[in-house]
């Protein structure tokens, strides 16, 4: 298990970080190939960036279609491309029951917070309004339920004094670009065991 | 503002660290007293480590009263021994809107998890149950709601695949004494602001 399918919306910037560890760090090592970028938006500028790297990257465009519909599209899309892993990357859309029963335990997101805090939209805009002083990211297998899966990975980040969304958010990246690469490599290399919600390295 | 109420129902591990830190720490320095050590239950280790240290130990059973009658007997007992800030330091109840309008911004919690994840009792039972890889502790200022005033100082604790709960929580606990003298020395100090429900330093 080897081939990544990753999905995007936008800049694909953990995209990116996940690129580079393929090319040159431990994913690399571990034999993983990018299989396919899939973006649901045209405008997404990380197709751009998949293409400049010679990686097959595709545009299912969502606007207009019913999510189950959608969701075969992508499913199709995937199988297409061999595709083991299925790692979200700032993609913007709940995926359907239908999508994580093709990928049982082979779909992972990154969000940028320590969930269960500040799961869904702007969680770093939560975290700055809410006042923690401590904040991260973390990396989890999808289920059906929003920023709820069992988590693979955590970081912890500071919140400072004078942050703003944009500093805080540029910090978290940092640790998402670190932590994202590490999850994949636990996953790829079936090094873990899920007991209730807890994930273990074996 | 320097005399220090301290609310406890057990053993009271962070009133004994406050001791220390107000006999040789940070707070002795700042010029802080440990004022009086109220419990809610006779069977409350705290106190007898209150009385072995030579402080004003007091117990007021709460147990079959009304939470404004209650809260107006802890009232009076704070203020007879001139206390300028209330700590909570494993004091199992809820406060009232009237005795938290007796000490405005004047009542520091402690609470074993990253707030606002897993507030409520059992927080570290929580946290494995979970999954997660990250919790913690926090001090934040009491108000009407569980675990949910404006956060003074966190501190982040690492999650073991082998941890059980007595694991877990001595090293949140040892995070805990540490950060909850830091916050009273902040608020003592006078060193911050609030904005919203962020605590900033000034």
């Amino acid at each position: 298990m080897k081939r990544l399918g990753i999905l995007i919306s936008g800049r694909g910037s953990n995209f990116e970080a996940i690129a580079e560890n393929v090319a040159s760090g431990a994913l690399g090592v571990l034999g993983v190939e990018i299989a396919v970028v899939i973006s649901n938006r045209a405008e997404a500028r990380g197709l751009e960036a998949a293409l400049a790297r010679g990686m097959n990257a595709v545009c299912l465009p969502s606007k207009g279609l019913d999510r189950e519909v959608y969701d075969r599209m992508l499913v199709a899309e995937l199988h297409k491309h061999d595709v083991d892993l299925v790692c979200l990357a700032g993609f913007m859309r709940l995926l359907s029951a239908g999508f994580i029963r093709e990928f049982p335990n082979r779909i992972l997101n990154i969000h940028p917070s320590l969930l269960p805090a500040f799961p869904g939209l702007d969680a770093q805009h939560q975290a700055l309004a809410h006042g923690v002083k401590i904040t991260g990211c973390t990396v989890h297998f999808v289920d059906e339920d929003l920023d709820a899966g069992p988590i693979v990975i955590q970081a912890a980040v500071p919140v400072l004094d004078d942050d703003t969304e944009e500093t805080l958010s540029a910090r978290i990246l940092k640790q998402e670009h670190r932590i994202y690469a590490e999850a994949i490599g636990i996953v790829i290399a079936g090094k873990y065991r899920v007991e209730g919600r807890r994930v273990l390295l074996t």
